[in-house]
């Protein structure tokens, strides 16, 4: 009987690896270095001796375990294969069959990490209980996952989810980190929503408790916004609404059951999540107005949970 | 052995029915009034009628049919249950129960018609060979449907593919058809580019043959870009761009392998395509440059094949 299945999270600096019971439950934890060097061929030897390793140190059979799980920093196809990955240094090749013929095990699967943390929020965290789920993430970039009938939704470039990138102000005059502009990602971002504080600190004579701040991040514009710093509350409602309103349009394309929010400066909490559900009420078609909102509960060990998933 | 199926379009006037053999051939068409009255709870018992009736007439006993594919100008839930369909009078039922009853076969799918459109264009239309599919419906209004991995994508409260309802001009002024404004609607439906006319003569002194023009309406537009009139080729570019921003948008949420261009507005052709794609191109997410773009080719037929496309 098939009692355990492995998920596990390739990032850019650490490998996490999950044990799961098949029931759901994670039954151990740990990680690994990420080594790039030679274009990154030593990292799927190195997660394979681990598992192996594993194994051995449980005493668990091969036959026990369901299959292993895997998520990567760039796009997958067909739940198998890489469309290059430069994080990893890695170009086009069959990453699911690759692990298969280093541990033996049979049943492989591949996804793109943002996918997989929206799958992993679906099952054990803020979409709990939901099929069609969109994940946000709001950390030095913006990016997303789409989750339809329990299912990722890769899309045909493995571009499904790249919410970032949306074209959110045609007037932008600077450059996304892409290399086009006007996105989602230039507003919504950490990065983004400092740009504009700096902005508007520029811009304004206001009064405002940003102006002593020593780091002024999105960090410190939400803390200042609790506080009830005009200028700060300014600067979260634009960020609301950009979020709230491109999110309505979303919802036009897929219309999910719930929006998770995640990724750091979803750390900033419910006054982030009411924000964006107000503007998103107001520009929402009608029929989507009751979409739910959610805060991410998993953190860094979504990818894991979603990787895990997809072999469960 | 199942030969046969049908595929059963539900308009405001007219219901049109296809009678199909199971290898996808359209072997009859025609088509009975939508009787409205009484809520349109004559609807229904028409369509069974005159499905029975055409059994009867070729003699084809009802083992050898496979089921009937039903779409609706209205919101569907779980491929059976219409949410509220003003156009017909309907409430909230289970059109494919009901159906069942009524004629005995016991296959019975329902879809909203623009998506059952989009399914029928990916299957032997515009859409053809792929699985991945956006069909966009230029109209007196902008409908949409999403199809993914050969299925349509509904959306949890029925709203997937309602893309003309996404924001794409925070400065607008007027309001769209459902009561909210800056939607794609007001911009690349046949509505949107009459109105985009008639300002841009009222504003210009710039000499065009627009300004004789009886009835200046998107066909007329398109057909003076044609002759290479700058104004009309202005209005073109403007909506080509409105257009292609948002289908970038899209790519950034479901990514398709195709884009396929239907509905009144679509009869411009190629002119269309091009702007769009050109447009398209310049703002889209670097993964989904290459995605490609089609004309719809089943026309006011491609609901039914949709329809008949769910049972097979």
């Amino acid at each position: 009987m098939k009692k355990y299945a492995f998920g596990v999270d390739i990032g850019g600096t650490t490998v996490k690896i999950g044990l799961f019971e098949t029931n759901g439950e994670l039954s151990q934890k740990w990680e690994i270095p990420t080594r790039k060097e030679g274009n990154g061929s030593k990292i799927l030897p190195d997660i394979a001796a681990s598992l192996n390793d594993k194994l051995k140190e449980l005493d668990i059979p091969k036959e026990e375990v369901a299959g292993v799980g895997i998520d990567v920093p760039g796009p997958i196809l067909d739940d198998e294969i890489v469309n290059r990955c430069v994080n990893l240094g890695w170009g086009v090749f069959n990453v699911a069959e690759k692990v298969r013929k280093l541990t033996g095990l049979d049943k492989v699967k591949v996804a793109n990490d943002a996918n997989a943390a929206a799958l992993g929020e679906m099952w054990q965290g803020g979409g709990e209980s939901h099929q069609n789920v969109v994940m946000v993430t709001l950390g030095t970039g913006v990016g997303g996952g789409i989750i339809s009938e329990g299912k990722i939704v890769a899309g045909a470039f493995g571009a499904s989810g790249e919410i970032g990138h949306m074209l959110v102000n045609k007037d932008e005059t600077q450059l996304c980190g892409c290399g086009k502009k006007s996105h989602l990602e230039q507003y919504a971002s950490a990065t983004g929503i400092a740009r504009k504080a700096k902005e508007l600190l520029a811009e304004s004579s206001e009064e405002s408790s940003l102006r002593g701040v020593d780091q002024l991040d999105a960090k410190a514009v939400f803390d200042a916004a609790k506080e009830g710093d005009k200028l700060a509350l300014e600067i979260v409602d634009f960020v609301g609404e950009t979020l709230g309103t491109a999110l309505a349009s979303i919802s036009c394309v897929f219309d999910p059951e719930v929006y998770v929010i995640g990724g750091g400066v979803s750390k900033a909490g419910q006054i982030l999540l009411d924000t964006v559900q107000k503007h998103f009420v107001d520009a929402a078609f009608h029929a989507s107005g009751g979409t739910e909102f959610a805060l991410a509960q998993l953190g860094n060990d979504a990818g894991m949970y979603g990787a895990v998933k997809m072999v469960l």
